[in-house]
């Protein structure tokens, strides 16, 4: 099975399922009406977050790189094409952890919709082919620990599993 | 000439110069004493900051992604293999605004020698070959506007100049 690990140290690692738009050409300051021409499809992701050592960074006012940035942090699902997904404003996210399910929502809900992320993003970073974006999560984060298993999707699409392991980063 | 943009809405773009060490080979966990082994050798840079942007997420516990990592914030000079410097530990760092010197400071005096940076980061993040660590600023950091030329160099290796252009991010 596929695997993540808890970083060495930190006491509460976070799941967040979300939706994961893969930019499929080169863009810089995309306008909100083209945005759509550079994206290439989607997958299923996991934000895995340190909670407590964002809890600290937030509180210190430092950068959030360890927290959201260590190894294995960023599990994602198969890539799906754009054109397997007919309306990605409406696809179901959920995240199970050891069977049970812990987050459920709908792209639908999302607070900026695809087209003014790109669009917001691209104004800073030029974006290449393969980027990853990741949107945002549903209610339901919690913890998880060693030896837990987390499936998430999109819907019947992108389905993902994998095993919490000891922070032992070889 | 090489230029550096002001990215579109920052008010006070900030020179940071630093030593920046380039991974020489891929690890993970390295120890301290082992550190150097993975270097491949160093370059100047400089840590361009919307110093606006930062001081908000600051406050606000945010990211520092844009803050630090638009396009074009971090410029380098040429490679230099680590075999042409004696002592890294032991080098002047410089930086000059339209010809006026701005800041002067030595590596001697880092917070963290550079192996424990290496160890440190090396804990949470696998070091590639072609990583690049820059390892923080001397006193004398300061806004500069479009129009304005930069310089910044380690002694006399590994110099670079370019221009500060408006934030036409195109």
């Amino acid at each position: 099975m596929n695997y993540n690990r808890v970083p060495k140290g930190c006491a509460e690692l976070h799941h967040e399922v979300e939706l994961a738009v893969i930019i499929g050409r080169k863009g810089v300051n995309i306008k909100e009406n083209e945005a759509m021409d550079y994206v290439g499809g989607y997958t299923v992701s996991l934000d895995m977050t340190a909670r407590d050592w964002q809890a600290i960074a937030k509180k210190e006012g430092n950068p959030w790189s360890i927290a959201k940035g260590f190894d294995t942090a960023c599990p994602v699902g198969q890539f799906i094409p754009k054109e397997a997904i007919a309306d990605p404003n409406c696809l179901e996210l959920w995240c199970k952890v050891n069977g049970d399910l812990r987050q459920k929502g709908n792209t639908k809900d999302m607070v900026f919709k695809i087209p003014q992320i790109i669009s917001y993003i691209s104004q800073y970073f030029t974006l290449e082919t393969g980027d990853l974006i990741l949107t945002g999560t549903p209610a339901g984060v919690g913890p998880v620990k060693p030896g837990d298993t987390i499936e998430a999707g999109l819907g019947q699409l992108a389905q993902m599993k994998f095993q919490v392991q000891e922070g032992t980063n070889t």
